[in-house]
């Protein structure tokens, strides 16, 4: 299928894509642990193919930038490889690439993102950017709108890294990435201060993802399926897709 | 009740406190335009009240800081006399704050936040203060867990701002807040490109107040009570309370 | 008397007010210790009733906005509760006001201190200010002109923090400020190195406030009363909001 | 061969081979327009390969971290599609990068750039890292040192960007850069400011690359040649290795 | 007589003089027009001068930096030639400055300052390098504790600025500095706003140079003298050292 | 021969000046050590007179401005006296000064660095300048462009700083910066990591100037003479003044 990939393109093929282009949808991923089973690019990999996979369902409309291949990873900091940017990091990173792509005509951006860390710093750099540069600035996380394929096939309660779900989006988008011969559930370090803090609890405070969680991955990796992940992934770019659709073509210009 | 309020004390009040106090409340707040049936300190002042609420069930172990009276109101600026922080600013603001208190000795805080706009420059401000400083900090939205209460007394779908939940909030804490000539439901304009972007939404987005909402607010205020606020607030007041209560006790120090 | 107070207004209510307003009043406190004999929010509590007894004065010209209740503090730091902001801080801040504030259409700002530790820093953020938003800002220490009521009413060679002549200001402005009961004089700590570094001498220094006073005030608090407050701070009034109103007059938009 | 690549490591991994780690190679790439027969993904691609093939002589001594995939090209900026990034948000990103890594023990880096104008910020960064974090930090331009396969086989006057040495080191690395059909000679516009500005000249200073090229690039890619970028590639290798091997050898801590 | 300057000294002087240095000096003028009758270095000038006098009296206790030759001079753009820097310019500036003679050993600082616009911000910068290097920092107007000679021979009610006090000064120190066929008084623009916001007044504000005087000088040249210099420039240099003095033989490493 | 130097002129000098400058010449020094026989200020001060021999030739198109005195220095940090600025304070510096006189009308600029250590800083600043201010930034080497002089007189193979180079340019520019009893050769130091880092090898690395050389300079300063400075000085400017003058006319404003 088409999709417009800056990466893949020359200026000539930008330049006559442009005509076209109505949204950069930036790939955002982390480089950390991801437990015994999954290698460390997990979330930038897993951000570039949902990136791509969202461009030719968007396309000649959308084009794929550079991806974004660390992120806010501190609390994986103690595993060994993780890298962290600060989240002033991230959004002077966010900034200077949409500062650039303005310049090329573009006013629309998403930021695909792939990892729950950068969540609060893409919210910020998105009031931030929109604020600064008066242009339309959307984020969303990859696969978190594929409510009904997660509600049926993950049943973990504790569920989000390198789990059933995540190893089941890469066994569908991209397998290598995966240690089969390693997969295994979360060791879970319970009590813990930790479980005060999960979402939907009444306080959010920032824990290692040690104190969770000795091998470094929660969920149960060993109940990941390519079908599960196929459900997964194209359940949200079902919902991606339709929903960015209608804010392009609210836009004048198109049809 | 006691509680051990900063701007209430002297500095030899203070210093006989510290033996006990294990936690610093941050009340964060904003000031912003709330319909017109609401004064623009709302959050300050509702922040504020919960953080004493809060205070007295912790007593002695918490003590109340001065409140942070504006927070990040991008989407609200375009109501006369909003006034809104930076991100980066008001991280600032926290990192200060929180110094000057681990000089005196206290290393775990709490930002007790009563803006939605604020949450994620405070996970933010979570993450960084925590690297840099070495403090246990943690946040939490003011009644956010009160869930019971809230789901049996707010009928409204759409709800948040200057609603029936927020005003019989300050019909218990702070009814001088309140316009009672002016009650109203929110002016809803649909359809429009917000209701693509709420909560739950496959993407999330920036959009001004005045896209959703003509006069400010939403829900429907003229359903407020005060027995609704008693309710909510109580509610949320026995989860943020037993919670951290239970984080304080952790800390060998106590019991 | 009136006064538009931001806190206290609704969007419409200030939205009518800024047909007439020409000036925002800041007022800029501090929290920090006063001795054994007033509470820490001292300084941002008087800052806060000298802006609206001089936004009374200068109705319907001026109108208050939230009060900075923290300032910059280092060299109180060594008594328990004090916070200092970090200068750079303090500036980012007002320069968030004043942004907020000019989207609304005002280009005018006082900032109304009470905190000598502030001054240089205001006088930095004005000139920044000034040059990067294209506004005229003023700052003034609150009851510094009150030069007549000040010679004739207080004694001390040194005075100036939770002496005779703040104690009194709070006296009539806010006396739930003072501790009435432990009102003493400075414990001055001589010889010291400080007593090179006050105003007027060859060389200015930092010092720590515990290198002046054991217990954290100047002056003889003993001496404070109620008259001698309400002659200096209507003395200060006086000046103040005549000196603003012929600045306001200039305006050719007014009379 | 082998090669300790960060991206397709787990944890465990990493773990184990930190071991004998005694540098991270950092691979700083850009992404800008590369003429009509390249895309602009070129110089990220580049120092990738470049990173592991450098990583697999220096094995098991070293280990490749993710590449950073954008630079600063402010003098492409005005050919579709070239994102730039200011020179602090690309010292930024280096710092937390190795931050990150020296918490994992890692004392030594190399930042391997595949692209010239990125070069002073890599010199500044190198300064400012060193200083604040005490490690110990390189930075080479990947194909710089194959001084005698530069000489013998790139013949034009003006070469650097997208000529015959580039595309015949992207021929021999990463064909999948070219676009075969395309290739063609720089469009060099003379007389013309830049001439003035180039390398040895009397003068430094910045000029927009459309000043010098019309499509983009200069010398002569059709004269490119898989062998040539063997030669090149394999020599810079030889020196680049030598050379490093050399410093981590008087490491006490090898051999 | 003997002084050391560092900008005249070698690294072995240097080193040798350091056994006995307990100050480090730093001259801070600025770069901007003061009137047609001086020269638009004069306080830069002014300033190395009168270090040099002070280093000589405070010799060998003392050393003196290179000048700041720019600095705070906003209020003087509109005249051909200023400089301005940010006062966030200016600190980094004396941040860098003082760390790295901290390194050489040296941990009292003294700016000496002959530019009133740079007051507020040498407050700022000492505040927060005190806090953040933990040196001890002073800093000192040139001439303003001359207040006798000063009350004896200068009569205009407006002063401070190329007037007959500061030409004076230059004529003992550097007459160079002066164009003496050109002298001549301010040409005072009143009534003006500037008049509410001189020192003593109720209002600070911002006001531009030109806004009080055409001819960018205030107070009367013509009246300057030699003699006049001599008397203020000595009396401040007896002062200066003596209390200067003073505060280096509290240091129990002298005497 | 005439010259405009911003530091002799006033305000009513520099606006006549401005009818014809095209060019404002900013000198960019250091302070650092220069070996046991050349006071720290050397850079400094060859800059400056180099500026203004330029800026002779450049008459009536060139305006010098005040010196910058300090620069990028880390790597001499360790020998005493030695004062270095952040690249990032340096940059922030530069900013100032052209702010200022865009101000004025200057839209040209070169910064005449004679220190090594300050280039990569100055390209950054280059390309961020031109970004922000949209004015023409150039930077050059005092005398690096004197390439036959250098080649003909320069025999160390080691040379660049406190060399025979150096001091025969300070004998023909600035005598009085030679401790003409102290010459002597650099004390190298070998081997050496830094043998592995000078330019022309494969990999570029920090290294402090004391791994190098033991008394601080290298090259030998035995050989400097009054002749040899002489030619290296006046090629190179034959050199920058054609060459900047090419520019200037190519501003059709010009002839």
């Amino acid at each position: 299928m088409n999709c417009y990939e800056l990466t893949k393109m020359t200026w000539e093929e930008v330049e006559a894509s442009l005509k076209q282009v109505r949204l950069a949808i930036i790939p955002v991923g982390a480089h950390e642990q991801h437990g015994p089973h999954m290698v460390e690019s997990c979330d930038a990999v897993l951000a570039e193919r949902m990136a791509v996979k969202l461009g030719e369902r968007l396309y000649p409309y959308a084009i794929i930038t550079p991806t974004v291949n660390m992120g806010v990873s501190t609390h994986h900091l103690n595993f060994p490889g993780t890298i962290s940017l600060k989240p002033t990091t991230l959004i002077m990173l966010l900034k200077d690439i949409v500062s650039s792509l303005k310049h090329h005509g573009i006013e629309r951006f998403l930021f695909l993102n792939s990892h729950g860390g950068n969540q609060s710093t893409l919210d910020v750099a998105m009031n931030m950017i929109t604020e600064e540069m008066n242009v339309e600035v959307y984020y969303a996380k990859t696969t978190a709108s594929a409510k009904n394929a997660i509600a049926e096939n993950v049943h973990s309660t504790l569920f989000g890294h390198s789990c059933e779900r995540e190893i089941s989006e890469a066994l569908y988008l991209a397998p290598e990435l995966i240690r089969a011969d390693k997969l295994q559930r979360g060791d879970i370090q319970e009590p813990g201060r930790w479980t005060q803090l999960r979402p939907g609890k009444a306080l959010k405070g920032f824990y290692r993802y040690e104190e969770m969680t000795k091998n470094g991955c929660i969920g149960d990796a060993t109940k990941a399926d390519f079908e599960i992940g196929r459900q997964i992934v194209e359940e949200a770019l079902d919902n991606l897709s339709s929903e960015m659709m209608k804010l392009i073509k609210e836009d004048s210009k198109i049809l």
